[in-house]
């Protein structure tokens, strides 16, 4: 209803931006439709490519998924893309036959500007669910954003599509496909209503290389579910998220037929370390977040099994509020795990914190010494690990905890 | 850790604790153990019955549930209870071998003090995981709690299970079967780790009815369902929830033989509503509630399928802070709908709040005026009906709002 002051940095943000590597034919612009309220700030982002690029997507499971979603998993079946465009400010779900409406506006005119189909541009809303998006606004500004984009505007391209976010989101690295260089560089934003499939959330990633749409498409789904996929705050899953991944085909590399080929080794590597990178920075940005919890968890019955019992703790309101308050009250996690429903040990769990054992075979070690955990738990960065006892199966999950910063940010959000 | 100064009391209280009737054959005692911190409380409850009682059980589906509830489960199988041992301020659970023994050292002394067997005791703990309990501080406060049993000590005994609970919780009603008159009164504690299956509390019924083990046992399943398994605090699962509805054959009534007997309609309705009763006052006691939350959801493929995008609804953090907020953001609704999984209609939700429509087939009424969503939001009682326009299936669950109180309460909880 009425604005919230901006919440002040998080204390886990990274120092600074990173070196962003620009990607042959991939081309920045943002600029001020007037969609947040906040008329000074940046809530259009328009990523032009030079050509046609393949295009991949992994979009929210939600059966309320909105007006954007809905268009860009229509389109992605052509896999090809000519530009990207997202406002922030206002999420354009749940806005009926408008909604559609001002998709279809924001598509066409963009396509109108780089000269392509409208259905080859995929399109983005994030923000506030059931209101009337002032698609006007946004058809508006884009001439002006499109005039202006350069390879090298990523940091503004990244504010652009924050909404509670404290810090823009960035991950960059180089590799190379049979030798020749290749550049992977992506942008994200979080930060509440953030759980798997999909975490909550936006995240547009962009290479040179020349993949095409089938094996982008694998390649994609395979590093979100070790990176987005594997990180909550919240347990909410928004109307809105996506992931995209597009390539320009712009390095001049042999060419790659299927996601196995042992040349795309390094770029497989270098886009899960792209995004579990935007994954973390995700976390570490969560609403109200002050510790950044990684949880692993060995000895399930399987991977799937482990994430389970791994979410059942990262979801925990009580385990969070104990990482928040700094309490050693590992008798949570036990509570946590059992919650989950998956086969544990009869004889119990093993469980340690910051590397120390705090309970064994289900009960504390002999002469349990809280001391150093309490050192542990009162740190920035808090490391649990579960083994359940009955199986091989592994998964790390990642969290923040829940403060009364999540309770300020939520109680009174419409940005 | 340290200890956190006792939260006061929910505003979402009753005004006072209602008139209990006693049930013939019970006898109430509470005292003093020791294993609270806070050494003045109340920390120990007993309650004998004068001959044997018929025993019916819920507990807990937690794969780390505690000692006490995997012994009441065994001894549930003879459906039989001399009398009930609670302790609080220390859950008994993940406290390997030792948890047993302190089980088993519970049941033998009550055994020896009501003249049973230790089969017959049933015992339960609430509070701190992970934590040996001093069980001898228990053991010695037993006989004197014994000898101080009277009919009516039901407050003391209701104040002696509260964990983080800012009231005691009770409800009692008069009945009959067959033209005779029969009591129903019980008590129960939440406060945090409240969820469904079961609600993570402790919940004792009592009557003087004269049902079979059997028949008792179907009809408290019946009433938890549509009661304690449709509330919800924060999502987390207790390793030590227990309900459990005792008869001690003292009312003079023809013989009742099955659940669906008509003879015992008025009963189960009667036990339906002391459940529903305990329930309610479960969630207006959740840790730092403000607001007391209806959720109704129609139009489901199934009642399983309302009930699980009503919970879907009733555990959003994001739905729960604007609640707090009194935000009339009903956008989080959809989104909590959406991350059920369960079907809906294309043409999207029909939303109401406080019985102002917010939301008609999946886009705000045309003039929508938010003015009387927002008075309604502003209130204490707050009353969500969706629709979801597929099926004739229908829930309704009950939860609280997130607000700063349950941080502070959980941020730095070890009572």
């Amino acid at each position: 209803m009425t604005g919230t002051p901006a919440p002040s940095l998080s204390p886990l943000a990274p120092e600074r931006f990173p070196e962003m590597r620009p990607v042959p034919g991939v081309r920045l612009g943002s600029g001020r439709c007037g969609v947040k309220q906040a008329s000074a700030k940046l809530d259009l982002m328009l990523a032009v490519f030079d050509g046609p690029a393949a295009a991949a997507g992994v979009f929210t499971k939600s059966s309320t998924a909105g007006a954007p979603v809905r268009w860009c998993r229509k389109q992605l079946r052509n896999g090809r893309a000519r530009a990207l465009v997202v406002n922030s400010g206002n999420a354009n779900v749940y806005t009926g036959k408008t909604g559609d409406d001002a998709v279809r506006a924001m598509a066409s005119r963009t396509a109108e500007l780089v000269g392509g189909r409208a259905e080859d541009i995929f399109v983005a809303s994030t923000g506030v669910i059931g209101e009337t998006l002032p698609v006007d606004k946004v058809v508006e500004a884009l001439p002006g954003v499109h005039e202006r984009a350069t390879p090298d505007a990523w940091r503004d391209a990244a504010v652009a599509i924050m909404t509670t976010d404290t810090f823009p989101k960035g991950a960059s690295v180089e590799t190379g496909i049979g030798g020749a260089p290749v550049a992977i560089t992506g942008i994200a934003k979080g930060s509440g209503m953030i759980a798997p499939d999909m975490a909550t959330m936006l995240a547009y990633i962009f290479t040179d290389a020349a993949i095409p749409p089938g094996v982008l498409q694998s390649l994609l789904a395979s590093a979100a579910n070790r990176s987005f996929n594997a990180i909550t705050v919240d347990s909410d899953t928004s109307t809105s998220d996506t992931l995209q991944l597009f390539a320009t085909a712009r390095a001049r590399h042999p060419a790659v037929a299927r996601a196995a080929d042992p040349a795309l080794r390094a770029f497989r590597e270098a886009l899960d370390a792209v995004c579990l990178d935007l994954a973390h920075q995700i976390v570490r940005d969560g609403e109200g977040a002050r510790k950044f919890v990684e949880i692993r968890v060995t000895g399930a019955r399987s991977s799937r099994a482990a994430r389970r019992i791994g979410l059942a703790i990262a979801n925990s309101p009580l385990v969070k509020t104990a990482i928040a308050g700094g309490d050693a009250n590992w008798g949570r996690i036990v509570m946590a795990v059992g919650k989950s429903g998956e086969d544990i040990a009869e004889t119990g769990l093993d469980i340690h914190v910051g590397g120390h054992a705090v309970a064994l075979a289900g009960a504390p070690p002999p002469g349990y010494d809280e001391g150093p955990v309490a050192g542990h738990m009162a740190g920035r960065e808090i490391a649990i690990h579960v083994d359940v006892g009955v199986g091989r199966g592994g998964a790390t999950v990642w969290t923040c905890d829940l403060t009364h910063g999540y309770i300020e940010i939520n109680a009174d959000y419409r940005s």
